[in-house]
């Protein structure tokens, strides 16, 4: 089953490639990273760029201003009676600390191979224009959408949203959609597209710990006092058990149990412990509950990541120095039964508690989001499932991911509807890493798809309001 | 007493303090940051600037090659006969990584109030120049010096003075001299000076932990692998007991007891735990064994400091990352008793044991230094205190220093004769830590002290051979 319009909407995505590449290079180029004064600039620049490239492919077109970064939103509203589709994506990135480790910079895209390499070139840039390029295969070739859209294309994702969870929260009607359509997540595998049925929630952190008002000589004082910097890492060792448990007191509580069957669909169509840990960089082992598989551990368990410590000297040289201050950025990942705000009363009442009064420790929140779970029987997620099928030519899989779009839950409440996750990476494509890459096979299919989405919705007549968690 | 040389020279230094002061600022702004490679040519720049500066004042002076890096040696041996004094310093610095924490950048000095700041203000620009200027002051006003000068200026102290050690191990013989002179540690309190009679060694190290091949997504894998950053800290966390002792197999072996009647003298003289605390950038708490007082646990004891840890991101914002490797850069002091080379066998291998099977590890050596310490009772060390009582107006107390000037031990070795360790930094000066300061009055009586040392040196006929450790 095909609708008429997909097919020269088809045919003209597939003979622009070659724009379409040079485009997305020109976007990637725009180091947008999240949440850093540094690069607030760019930031704008990227939101004003995204927004003039939606009014040339024929959206209604702004760029609005949140609490945060600013929002990029684009309308087209000419399929009264038809379902609003709300495409959601981030034009923000990771940052990219070493570029060294990089083998082109990583924001001057470069194409080796069918791999377009660059910070941000499938979380979330790549990703979310193949939307963008769906829908102007179908403006420019009928000239209308099978269906009214609206997309929401926010600038500090990996920053928490703040803005955009601010703006769901104050203004939903804003955003009214009968299904929000994502592609921020990995697929099954490379050629395998996967379907993301639930997402980890997040907590993050700072854990500061302070000693003298200044650097001190190692020499002169090493032995005296409690080096602030050993304090933190007695503090950040003591945060798991030797069963690779996250020691905080009451943190599980509540945390749900796989639904029915789940477990065995997860381990007959999700990596096995030895895929995952290739996709994990060849990993030396796996780590962690024993009793879940590394896939469950790093979806349906809630995890403790620590992401950096600073403090001291950490370049060239040695500096024999016993640091003032030493700083833990920590991460968690939340699943269905966990609420942040929870969890962070849990951890900022027990790392204190870990604390010797030697030195003194401080807590700071960055941000907390909730997790998210669909039905994937939903029909929103079938029609998703077709899509992919028609575009791969293999039936999707239905994943759980570790990994945490903040806005996702916003979504569901504020819609009433579920979200779709088509995710468009593979899975060692870097999101978050050097050399982050998105696979150009993989977007032209992802381009297919999100067609072939955008039509199949446009004759789903009834409306598919409910999403099931 | 003071010999008649002393007077003119003592009138001349006080004349021309403002240009002192001039001129150790232009040795300061240079930023020879120590086993840098950035810094190299800057290191190679300071010992150009100093070698002229020594010919300048009337030295036979040039900068040598060593297998690291440039040597400044400047001599005048117009006295023969009479003992040959070798003055130490160097002319390399710290880094300055964190000028946010400076008041005024760290490498262009600026005198606010009677105190000059800038990143090796003194340690140890500002030190040594009170010997340089000591030697100009007597060459200009008696046109010679009461004894022979060997002035021994090396540029990695700061790095483990591999240059100057091998020079000292190759040909001794070249740096034959009667007394080795050398500022480069704190006095006992402002206004109070101090001698020095025993210095801590150490052994600098990294260890690296390493998972997979590249950082990963921490929402998308947390919880799977053992993350390299908490590895580290945990194997961090266990190089100490609860009671506050190094935890590795062997390390006190041999270390040696304190002398007969020195703990009383170091309770008597020495900072009480107070005091050593308030200097301690104001530290909340003392912390180590606590059978030692905390003068005693960071002079008499051995300690292991974890100066920097590296992996992950560090900066600003968010970096939801695994990092594929982690480095901590650890130093050991070690006391009489313990040899270098053997507590590096000890570490390496102890901490592989530390290390789980679900990462790899592997521990680097940076560079060993013996302990030292000289019998306060020498004649050489009674000559300095008695120069320094006549420059300050109050007897020096023989101090125990935590830290490490890795060649004192090698002069030792070399010239078989003492080194007088003649400190001229007050304790809050912040050798190795931002608004690093040099206390001008106490430059200006330093210059003072060495001349008056040189001058009493000249006196004392009879050659002043023998250490006594």
């Amino acid at each position: 089953m095909i609708a008429p319009a997909a097919h020269p909407a088809l045919a003209y995505a597939r003979a622009r490639r070659a724009v379409i590449v040079d485009e997305l290079k020109r976007f990637v180029a725009i180091p947008s990273v999240a949440g850093d004064p540094a690069h607030a600039a760019d930031v704008r620049r990227c939101a004003e760029w995204l927004a003039e490239h939606l009014r040339c492919i024929g959206l209604d077109a702004r760029v609005e201003r949140t609490s945060g970064a600013p929002l990029v939103v684009g309308r087209w509203s000419g399929a009264p009676g038809r379902p609003t589709v709300l495409v959601y994506g981030h034009y923000d990135v990771q940052p990219a600390d070493h570029p060294a480790e990089w083998t082109s910079p990583p924001f001057q895209p470069a194409v080796r191979g069918d791999e377009l390499f660059g910070r941000g070139a499938c979380d979330d840039k790549g990703q979310l224009w193949a939307h963008v390029k769906a829908i102007e295969a179908l403006l420019r070739t009928t000239g209308r959408l099978p269906v009214n859209v609206l997309c929401v294309f926010e600038g500090e994702e990996e920053a928490g949203s703040a803005g955009l969870l601010d703006a769901l929260r104050r203004s939903p009607e804003r955003f009214a959609a009968d299904v929000a359509l994502v592609s921020d997540t990995p697929m099954r595998a490379p050629g395998r597209p996967g379907i993301t049925y639930a997402l980890r929630g997040a907590l993050s952190l700072e854990v500061e710990v302070r000693g003298p008002r200044r650097d001190l000589h190692s020499g002169v004082y090493g032995g005296a006092i409690h080096n602030p910097l050993q304090a933190l890492c007695e503090i950040v060792a003591r945060l798991h058990g030797a069963d690779g448990r996250i020691a905080i007191p009451g943190l599980y509580d509540g945390v749900h149990p796989p639904a029915p069957g789940e477990r065995a669909y997860l381990a007959r169509s999700g990596p096995a412990d030895a895929e995952l840990l290739a996709n994990a960089g060849d990993a030396p082992a796996g780590w962690g509950e024993h009793e879940w598989s590394a896939y469950e551990r790093c979806t349906l368990r809630p995890s403790l990541s620590v992401n950096g410590i600073s403090g001291g000297h950490a370049g060239e040289g040695g500096m024999a120095v016993i640091p003032a201050r030493a700083v833990a950025k920590l991460s968690l990942r939340l699943v269905p039964g966990q609420d942040p705000a929870r969890v962070e009363r849990l951890v900022r009442r027990h790392i204190p508690r870990l604390a010797p009064r030697t030195v003194m420790v401080e807590v700071r929140t960055r941000f907390g989001a909730h997790p998210a779970r669909m039905d994937p029987r939903h029909p929103a997620l079938r029609t998703a499932a077709l899509a992919l099928r028609d575009a791969f030519g293999v039936a999707p899989v239905f994943l759980r991911s570790g990994g945490t779009i903040p806005v996702v839950n916003a979504l569901m409440d504020a819609l009433g509807a579920p979200v779709v996750l088509m995710g468009l990476a593979r899975p060692g494509d870097g999101m978050h890493a050097p050399d982050e890459r998105m696979h150009l096979p993989t977007l032209f299919r992802g381009i297919d798809a999100s067609i072939r989405f955008l039509c199949r919705m446009g004759e789903t007549a009834p409306a598919l309001r409910g999403a099931i968690r």
